[in-house]
């Protein structure tokens, strides 16, 4: 008989996952606040259930995959939580982008009742879910690590275990997020100096993706703030916003200054409080634009 | 017989790409400021001569690969310069790392003699000299950029055309080093709020080089962040200040800001202040370090 | 029969201004976490209480001034605290320098028991509470302000109403504050580029202090800037960049950048980082040194 | 018979010195380049003449006041400029804003003449100027210094000697513009913080103008930032870049960074580039006002 895996969040990235999980033959209980979202997942044989409790069954291991940490919190804490009804042993492998302030506290919460937290936030959009491309950061306690091995293939291309600090992993993919925010500012200000300059921005894009900066961050997204395309959003300024306001809360907490963070969520703020919170988070290139006089 | 290039200027980059055209058939006539470091030339059959001009014979193609911008102006302009000897027709091909508004002044000068200036500033270290693959940005006369295109094609792997602006290339040039900077100071906060929170550099480094960021200057660079290791210098930290302020100033003739670029501008003039210059560029990542309490 | 006051919360400020409040004919109930700092008060005839809740009684007003949120919140809603004993129509003026956002949660606990809670912050250092010399300013229900007026008499030289709105004055307190640092970062800069010119930075700061900049701020900060001179604190540099912190979670919490406040925190969180945590928070000037090169 | 001044430059602040020196009793020889703005002078008694050499008369003390840079260059060392004219021992009272930079190097052309060049610059505007009540900082030889003593009495409330480094005024003349934008920027933020948590910006401004910053700078500056009332320009936005530009020039000519200038810089040079140069300067706050959403 199969694996049982409680499966909670069908957004645009936990439907393709929770899809690749009942295709590498796990069976799964489906909570999702709109039912509707789990159709498809009904038909392929999952069991779709009213309350994040009611898909927690005994053996299962937990998989969450939401929004934010508020609906993290919700689904682990609120009425008809999961965690009172986490048995001893049994693994929370939550997926989502948190803060590590929440991913520790839930962590404590989890082990003060014998179960295990894993923190396992993933690098990748929804095609790359689809596709089983994303990158796992994962950390937490050992042997819980070595259970959701197989599940966490059937997910993702490859797995970066950051050790047993149940935060870490998600330390990891704010730094990471930070990066790519980072990217999307300097390519701003470069393409917009070559631009004031009499040069074409999709060329310099063009160049700078081919040969120092040959990878999917500079490549996409240059192409989209070269040729200055901010919609639809493939993920929201205003989330960009949230994660570096999570590395500056992180480093603060670690009494550390981040500079260039501080910039970027400098710039990111003025973004959303003019209005341009659901462009792409590219569209931050915009204001490098105005600034430049349009 | 076989077309003479005039080669001035043999340094770490020189050397190896006048070695390339040797190579490539080319008869040279070489000048440097040591004599010494034309020997394996002189071996190969370049004739060795004592002053800018006597490299410049009829219809040969001028090329220059220099330190900064007071070198080039005195190889062009100074007493036994070049740009006396040029005849009508004939082209200089400054390949050196030379501020916008220099190559501008230069180009002028040449057209009033009827010489032509092509501004083709290269990306790549001299291990990417050396093995022709640098990459090279190229602006002005339509008419002189066919003329030198096989010398390129011994030189480097890839051409890639900004028009006839004659600065437009070290428009380009200036802005890819201002990214380069940029990853580097990203990298050295993301790499250092893992540290403050127990995950290791290394690892940081290492995933973010497999995954977002599969392109060499992340995982070389990343690996040199990680590891705190900024000497020997391949680039040094004071050439980074230099070719950040080149970009502000030319921001600033556009009229435009570079927070961004400000910056690291302020960061990397504070590590050369405390006597920093001569690490790699790297090294800037060490302020970071400090600024985190060490 | 005098009217009486609750007085809780005996440091630096706190003892001045209850001896104060004793000389202007109040009756003083007076809490202190350690009682021998209220002995010169009961001497003077106030009444010395073991907890806070004590130190309430019918129709008294209750001061408060306290180190910080924590020490505020633990006073008011801990175990003995005064919350409980707050009766209907009474008053509690909170002048400790804490954050709107407790402020605001504050009042709206105090205001659901039918009690007053006024925010009064205030401007001024230890000699000037002794001196009655403080500037207050006020926020809250108009009646309770009116009520309080010559007990705020009796400890300040002017009082400055910003409306109903609860947590106003912690505003406006929070926004002097960064105004300080501001100008302690500005004079930093300045002495620094004056000093790297051969000019003497005591003479420049005199100039300022005598022309452009002619009140305490530059004069008094100026001298200790210009001197080098940070110990002993007046104020500590944590503290600055406590307020800082707060500036920018006001700001965050009002969907506005606050790019200026970003950089102090930066500066302050990477001089705590080095150990600088106890300095006046001039020694932020030290940082400006450090990156000049010493 | 009178001491003779040549007096060159009748702009806004010119004009009202030069009144100022005829009343102390001194004989004026004026040039200016639109001869109509010196029929006043002319009808007190001043002899106007057609170029700066023919102001120059011997043992004259010339005074010039200029724009910028340039036109002190032009009058100086241009077509009948006054240093080919200025025999060994007479004095240049230079009195214009201009960079340190081209103090020192005019200073030098100076010497190497005989003549001597004092560095001069005023803070105070035009109705200061009228007033006398400018403040004077003064460098240069102090032989010569002691010569102006009295002509500067006739112009300003006070003067003070920054020493022999010919060029230490124009830093400390920089360094005060810096101090006022840096005083502009942390109102503008600090005002608009209040206003976004429903508080008056104009009582924000009165009450940091009577308290902790009782100086006119912060008074009147801020009355006008709280009124976002930048226009008629007292002093134009554009020049206020300019002086910030002289600031991060002789900052990196001094191997040190000002962090807090070049967020001046970015900030003012994106108002210019959105077409605010003509606004006075206190016209920064408005980039706050619309990075807080408008």
């Amino acid at each position: 008989m199969s694996k049982t895996i409680s499966f909670i969040g069908l957004g645009n990235m936990g439907l393709p996952m929770a899809t690749n999980l009942i295709q590498a033959g796990y069976a799964l209980r489906v909570y999702n606040r709109t039912m509707e979202k789990g159709r498809s997942l009904a038909d392929q044989g999952a069991v779709l259930v009213n309350t994040p409790a009611e898909a927690v069954t005994e053996g299962a291991i937990v998989i969450t995959m939401l929004a934010n940490d508020q609906a993290l919190e919700e689904v682990v804490l609120g009425e008809n939580g999961i965690l009172a009804r986490l048995s001893p042993g049994s693994i929370h492998l939550s997926m989502s982008t948190v803060s590590p302030a929440t991913a520790r506290r839930l962590a404590e919460q989890h082990e003060q009742q014998g179960a295990h937290y894993l923190a396992a936030p993933v690098f990748g959009r929804p095609d790359a879910a689809a596709a089983k491309k994303l990158w796992i950061c994962l950390s937490g306690n050992p042997a819980a690590k070595a259970e959701v091995a197989p599940v966490l293939d059937a997910l993702g291309q490859g797995v970066f275990d950051f050790g047993e600090t149940p935060e870490a992993a998600n330390v990891v993919k704010v730094a990471g997020n930070f990066l790519i925010v980072s990217a999307i500012e300097a390519m701003a200000e470069a393409f917009t100096l070559a631009e004031k300059n009499g040069i074409d921005r999709t060329q310099v894009a063009e160049l700078f993706g081919k040969t120092l900066f040959a990878c999917p961050i500079y490549q996409n997204y240059g192409r989209m703030i070269a040729q200055q395309q901010y919609e639809p959003a493939g993920f929201k300024l205003s989330l960009g916003l949230k994660d570096v306001t999570l590395a500056l809360q992180t480093a603060r907490a670690s009494q550390m200054p981040m500079p260039l963070a501080s910039l970027l969520h400098d710039r990111l703020m003025a973004a959303v409080a003019k209005g341009k919170g659901d462009l792409d988070w590219t569209g931050l290139a915009s204001e490098m634009s105005e600034q430049a006089g349009g």
